[in-house]
């Protein structure tokens, strides 16, 4: 191409705005207290069993921490073994963390107390908030007020505490007495309920945890700030996130981005509504909801996205206890041909590959086990295998250097065996361990009254499920996370040769003249003109002898449409006449538009019509953008008409796009096999199609009173020959 | 239409074949004895505690089973306080049931020794059959030749046993001790270890049975043998399968969709592996898999499709303890934000619906719920209501009319609130009951270290799960069988206009002459006016000034396309040449299908080219046939090209085809909306394609040597104009 492509990453190019390295230090800097206070205030500590205040207490003290505690309660001057303070003022030493659990009426002044005491960080407990509306929104707001500038950090308020099990802090500011293993996963949750029933479920599920918070209302501390925060700690190696909302999208998605490339990141996601306006003007803001906004933020920064809460704690005990697949060859091990055959077809499902054992390891396994064990995969030792079988079986299977990972499944036939077999796998597992073969195991354990077993070797935690399908949805996001990236960051092309500044001004006069709606005809012709974009020839003809001769000028066959920018949906009023061959199949086309407006009371509305060649060759597509008024612009790839709007086969991505979003959008449409080559088709000018987007991406980002955009169709040529917009539409609106 | 529609059910039709009233009474007669047996003989007994035979006593046994058991074992005289006795014959009574574990090579004469006993029914434990091939598959064969016309019924070999828990029955002949609460639900499995896995969790999951058989290697009783028992076994309400193949589909078919009427099946199918060929010469027999007929099998007989070890568990208590849902609307009350939000989720994503409470019942429960408490839907209590509060909200949401299912979701906060937050939930259900709302409860229990508690009220068990994502997929599961049992069942129209004599001959002549493979273009012609299925006009030219004539007669814009029964793939070859518009376009075509087909040194295969007006209306789809080696012929119908090819598109069916399947189908295909009328295009005649489809089943049903089959495309045209077959292949194989 003629021109120069700058190319910035989205990391490069959003440093200069919200999040720098000194705003990343001051972040690390300024959340410490939560994580590792020396001294904390219980504020609101109270001797009443029930109370908040005496269960936080309780597992403050449970909890070991080794710091000091300070219940503070002015009725009264010692609490539990402790002495109790009137005020935070009384406090005789600094104070790193204040817990919070006042009544809601009271917290304004506690705040101020804290200012005044220089506390840097706080706990809000109490609830009382906007989650109830009316005065607790209001509350909300002078508590937002508070703390802005006052110095505090605020985790809170409604929200069920904070654990940091670093075992030099020990810290359980919840109200639930039952703290989970010590491990590497790091939850944050913006519902108070769902994280109480994860962190008291750690224990059965083996899930060791390096702190929880439980984010409440968030009008301080976000997730953006703790992702921030569990970046830098040597703790933590797997984040975990239920959220209901995403704060600040743009900053959310440059944090993940960097912070998943080392640590994975596992979000489940609720409140799924639709958002999307059916009545809206272009398909894309009909399609796109908050749903899609939300999938096309995870998949741009490389989150894993847990459909269900099983799925969200199964894969936090699979990542955090065992090391990604490094390919698709899954080798099941199992003592019972049905469990063994539902994950062998949930491997299919989920794309794996289950590959007999070579001929070397099918004798070896021969050698040991039962003459009825099925030695193709999955590998049956049969019912009642021993342990010594067991541990040889495994050991076999993982160090035949034939597998990325091996689910083990073990229904239990008599519950005595279950202790041997057991030992046994865990055995195989510590044989190929030391021998340097470390690829990731998974067991469903099927063991009726001994479901919750631990199977831990030499520190290492085998994840175990209950069900046969689980492991392979774990192995396939897995393998997903683990190609998103291996793969370099993407870039964001910078087309020096656009023409911005004459786009700005149609939109601007466009706004002034008419106020917000459609540009005209030529007015998107002008702009995307401007922007470089390939439009496909023809022009726009005001009486049928025009139409005629343009259409002459072009060659038959041709098509006429509505030039109007008033009448959106051209289509049903009969306003597009495709394949027309003569002179006077364009008069007539010219002529019956015409009326039809007429009879509908709209002739004004008629700019004239577009006259056009046929497109014969190439691949129908669209590319289309609406403004979500929580993520900004949500760009739409796919094959357009029926594809896009009866069978939802279309991509979304958030802007700004970066050369690996726009391939992968492309990519990432069921029809994509349609795009190279199909049926004797030639296949399409992908290239030109990604740079489409990539242009869209820009205009956009650029001009923000850009409301909807649909560029539909788009035909794609075959490669090098570009492809051409067909048909256009751009809504521009004034910025609030 | 002209001509008369003769109607007869599936179940009328097949009447006359392998079930009649006669079998079926025949079946229950001949496995009663199974089920309700007055004496035993365990063939193996055996005093080794560690053995097989051991076990199968112990079960026996310990199950109080009221009447005699005999251990047949010729080395002793005593096993477990039993009179233990040399040989069958030695028992001095009838033996009504043999349980046998023999080693294998002593079963055939174990066999002749049930026979000369007069025995009716044997269970065989022992392996070492087919399933380990080689000489254990020819020792099955001789089984099933010793076992037929001996009058002995039989279940197994390689099976793990049978339970019968009729409380007057009490038997557990299997050898797990461990018996399940006695319920409604009767269980078929196909492997012994998930029959295992499942019985020995029932105690956990509430899941009452009444009878479990372990179908092991089949060569005798088989699953539509054991459906049919249920279907009269008063016992049982909910009917459960695993199964790995499906033995003897058409049967299956009558059964289930029989007995589906009155109760549940669910199955649960493994094995789901891909049997379509890739190389295939029709598009319907490369995306025929095993996995898309067994699909089809199940929707064209109500069976409940389970994907998941999960999910079918989940269905099986959730259908055998509560009634099934009349609506979509679904409450949801829960004492957590996060939890009740993912319900909502997966309520809204299974296409049910969770609408507010009404002004009135919103006032009821802000009358007794906490000011904090959210009195939307999800109802949420708040994390400390008490027993009252649970009771009232329950009773409240349950008797307002409002809804037609309640989802219960309980995060617990406080370990001793657990007893009485369960409390007031069944009192809330017991008050509704009694006041007559009997809509279906589900409960997401979320209580670590209380996770297996029992909610049972006035002898209703409430299905209880641990994720909340799970009660949404059984209403959703539960709306669709009930719907499918409430129509009528699907009836075969018998044409009476087709010229089957005329088919039937065009495929025996094609055989004869050029043997297997592809009729001709004319043949093809010829057979489907027989059927009389409406094909498109235009004709067969062979040079090219004849296909001008053709096209002139026609009218232009015509299309050209090659006629050959070697050649399937014709568009690759660029022999299908559209939206001709003069004399020398359709001599170009001609000329270039020509000299292609030279060079690539086919031109002996030209049977001509097909001249046809262009179709310029009407929407696309296509029929499709295949036969499968098990399922016999499978019907398709999809959209055509892209839609079936690539984005799999596609419903089937198995033949004969009802009505009902034919109108299922067409809805069925994500693209259904096309054929309504979509965006100004006019609706399709769905009544065409639905006869479309029956004709087609007619015709594959009478000419076996029809092997595969594809109508593509087919131009639907408006209601009341029909449709158009543009283009047709039908292969003919000779029947083995």
């Amino acid at each position: 191409m003629a021109y120069l492509i700058v190319e910035l990453s989205v990391n490069h190019r959003q440093q200069g705005e919200s999040t720098t390295v000194q705003t990343q230090d001051n972040n690390l800097k300024s959340l410490t207290p939560f994580f590792h206070p020396r001294t904390i205030a219980l504020v609101g500590a109270s001797r009443g069993q029930a109370s908040i205040g005496y269960r936080l207490l309780e597992s403050l003290q449970k909890s070991h921490f080794p710091g000091s505690i300070f219940p503070v309660n002015p009725h009264t001057t010692e609490i539990a073994g402790l002495r109790s303070f009137p005020s935070l003022q009384d406090i005789p030493s600094l104070v790193d963390l204040a817990v919070i659990a006042v009544p809601a009426g009271l917290v304004l002044s506690i705040i101020d107390e804290c200012a005044a005491k220089k506390v840097p960080a706080a706990i809000l407990i109490t609830a009382g908030f906007a989650e109830t509306g009316g005065t607790g929104a209001s509350l909300e707001g002078q508590l937002r007020e508070r703390i802005r500038g006052s110095g505090i950090r605020l985790i809170g308020p409604n929200c069920f505490g904070l654990m940091s099990l670093d075992p030099a802090t020990r810290l359980n500011a919840t109200y639930t007495p039952m703290v989970p293993p010590v491990g590497h996963v790091a939850i944050a949750s913006e519902s108070g309920g769902l994280g109480l029933a994860v962190v008291t479920a750690a224990q059965r599920l083996n899930l060791g945890l390096s702190s929880f918070v439980s984010l409440g209302n968030h009008v301080d501390v976000s997730v953006n700030d703790l992702i921030e925060y569990w970046e830098q700690d040597q703790h933590t190696k797997v984040i975990l996130l239920y959220l209901e909302t995403i704060v600040d999208p743009p900053r959310f998605r440059h944090i993940a981005e960097r912070v998943g490339r080392n640590k994975p990141i596992v979000a489940l996601k609720a409140g799924r509504t639709q958002t999307g306006q059916d009545a809206a003007g272009s398909h894309t803001a009909a399609m796109a909801t908050n749903d899609q906004a939300v999938n096309a933020l995870f998949a741009q920064c490389g989150v894993i996205q847990a459909k269900t809460l099983e799925e969200f704690l199964s894969l936090a005990t699979g990542l955090s206890n065992q090391l990604l697949p490094q390919g698709r060859r899954v080798g099941i091990l199992t003592n019972s041909g049905g469990p063994g055959v539902l994950c062998a077809d949930s491997c299919a499902a989920e794309g794996l590959v289950v590959p007999d054992p070579s001929q070397g390891t099918q004798s070896a396994l021969a050698s040991f086990l039962s003459p009825m064990a099925a030695l193709h995969n999955p590998v049956d030792v049969i019912g009642f295998a021993t342990e010594d079988q067991h541990a040889r079986a495994v050991e076999t299977m993982l160090t035949s250097d034939e597998l990325d990972a091996l689910i083990i499944v073990h229904v239990s036939v008599r519950t005595k065996d279950n202790g041997p077999v057991a030992a046994g796998i865990l055995r195989g597992i510590r044989a190929a361990r030391r021998a340097g073969h470390k690829q990731p195991v998974y067991l469903c354990w099927m063991a009726e009254g001994d479901l919750d077993r631990s199977f831990i070797v030499d520190g290492e935690v085998i994840p175990t499920y209950k069900h046969p399908e689980i492991p392979a949805r774990i192995i396939r996001h897995a393998l997903t996370y683990e190609a998103w990236r291996k793969q370099p960051p993407g870039k964001i092309p910078a087309y020096i040769d656009v023409d911005l500044a004459t786009a700005r001004e149609i939109c601007a006069k466009a706004l002034a003249d008419r106020g917000p709606g459609w540009l005209t005809t030529k007015e998107t012709h002008a702009l995307l003109v401007a922007m470089k974009h390939p439009l496909a020839s023809g022009d726009i003809a005001t009486n049928a002898e025009e139409a005629v001769r343009l259409a002459q000028k072009i060659g038959y066959p041709v098509a006429v449409k509505l030039a109007s920018h008033q009448i959106v949906h051209k289509t049903e009023l009969g306003a597009v006449q495709l394949n027309l061959v003569d002179d006077q199949a364009v008069r007539d086309a010219f002529n019956g538009i015409r009326t039809r407006l007429e009879q509908v009371g709209k002739l004004e509305a008629m700019e004239g019509v577009l006259v056009q060649p046929m497109q014969s060759d190439g691949v129908e597509v669209m590319v289309g953008m609406t403004r979500d008024p929580l993520f900004g612009p949500l760009i739409a790839f796919g094959l357009g008409g029926i594809h896009v709007e009866i069978l939802g086969d279309v991509q979304f991505r958030i802007t700004p796009l970066t050369d690996r979003d726009a391939t992968e959008m492309i990519r990432g449409i069921k029809g994509y096999r349609l795009l190279t080559g199909y049926r004797g088709h030639p296949p399409a000018d992908l290239e030109a199609l990604e740079e489409t987007l990539l242009r869209v991406s820009r205009l956009v980002e650029e001009i923000p009173e850009i409301s909807e955009l649909d560029l539909n169709p788009i035909f794609a040529l075959p490669p090098g020959e570009g492809c051409r917009i067909v048909d256009a539409r751009i809504r521009v609106m004034r910025q609030t």
